[in-house]
């Protein structure tokens, strides 16, 4: 039987990574969908994006790279204007940290809807996680569920298209004891807002998460930090 | 007392003229945001946008046009692939047209609302009309509603974004009486989805609505056609 097709949204993060990998083992066929909104790190995610594509055999005409940089042209945030400083964590702060870009997500989606229709997947997989949702309101159960009512009624009638959220109710630790379990290639992912060479900074906020994730896991973090890159190991 | 500030959707068409001229009169300020998505008539638009510009006196730092180009990467639409031909009208046919960009309505509706959210309008004017929505499922009132309710969990706390939909319930006729008692600038309007220069098909999907309402409302149409000029004229 045909498998069916469902679009992955992949930054190179380790989250959707383990999204890809939970689609792979439920034997779906996958397209692999990447956005560079002109982000400071975009050379080392879009690696990131490459290694996994490989690593899962996603074949070339299944891979799509898009470009949403107009995002720098109105700024508003770390990650798009190199004005605004990348701040380093505060995890328990209930702002809405410097790195958000403002509805970002909704322009991720829009295009994974678009090539979702025209190729006929039905499912839009998305690495989203509530733990983060207090810093980015885009990231939220609520962001999401909205979205879903604005495809069914913006596409086609003929068109079924769902954004599902595997991991949005997974801690770190457990996103990243699910990559592991799935032996997903977790050494590939990409997470550091900051760097975009070998090393990743191990303070910005992104960071700071995949440290205490992998701390709380009980796990190596297989990459390699600047400065005392065995601080936060486990 | 500031103006209170509109960001205006401008894709030099009559519908958003009308809008602009609407929130004109009402003593908005105004900024004016043009996508371009790869349509083939872009050339002529993106001039129709800066005519109108001049005319309302918009300043250059509230005037923003943004690519969104990466649609012909996906594909899908007369408008978007050179492959595809543009159909010529059926206004009766409950087929959604060839010119259909899938969700080509939510990645404008984003840059505006990521626009917004930086620059603080409170407002989002798109020229959408029901009377066209049995073509174009992402021009209907059931989608604006959802997309604003996506906004509403989708931005910041403190951020108030509604997208409003002014001349939704108006036929084309009553859009260009509107426009028309206002003292828009119809003449720098364009619509045709299939040329580029100075004279329009008059017979594509968007040439024919034009005609037919200029026809209804008792009005001559200031632009030139190609072929028997004056053949759709009252």
């Amino acid at each position: 039987m045909k498998k069916k097709l469902v679009t992955c949204l992949v930054s190179g993060g380790m989250d959707s990574l383990t999204c890809v990998a939970i689609m792979n083992s439920q034997n779906y066929e996958i397209q692999m969908l990447h956005i560079n909104y002109g982000q400071l790190t975009e050379k080392r995610e879009l690696k990131a994006f490459l290694d996994i594509g490989d690593f899962y055999n996603v074949l070339d005409d299944k891979r799509l790279i898009v470009s949403i940089k107009h995002l720098t042209q109105i700024g508003g945030s770390s990650l798009t204007d190199p004005n605004i400083d990348v701040t380093d964590a505060d995890l328990d702060s209930a702002e809405v940290p410097s790195s958000y870009v403002p509805f970002r997500n909704a322009h991720i989606l829009s295009v994974a809807v678009s090539w979702s229709e025209v190729t006929g997947a039905e499912l839009i997989v998305i690495g989203a996680v509530a733990e983060d949702s207090s810093g980015y309101p885009d990231c939220r159960p609520e962001f999401y569920d909205a979205f879903n009512k604005t495809i069914d009624v913006g596409t086609k009638s003929t068109t079924h298209i769902e954004i599902v959220t595997p991991i949005i109710n997974m801690s770190k630790a457990e996103i990243i004891r699910t990559a592991n379990s799935l032996e997903a290639p977790l050494a590939s992912s990409w997470s550091c807002y900051k760097n975009d060479g070998y090393y990743a900074c191990g303070i910005c906020d992104s960071c700071a998460l995949r440290l205490k994730g992998f701390r709380e896991a009980g796990l190596y973090d297989p990459i390699s930090y600047v400065d005392n890159r065995d601080r936060y190991r486990y």
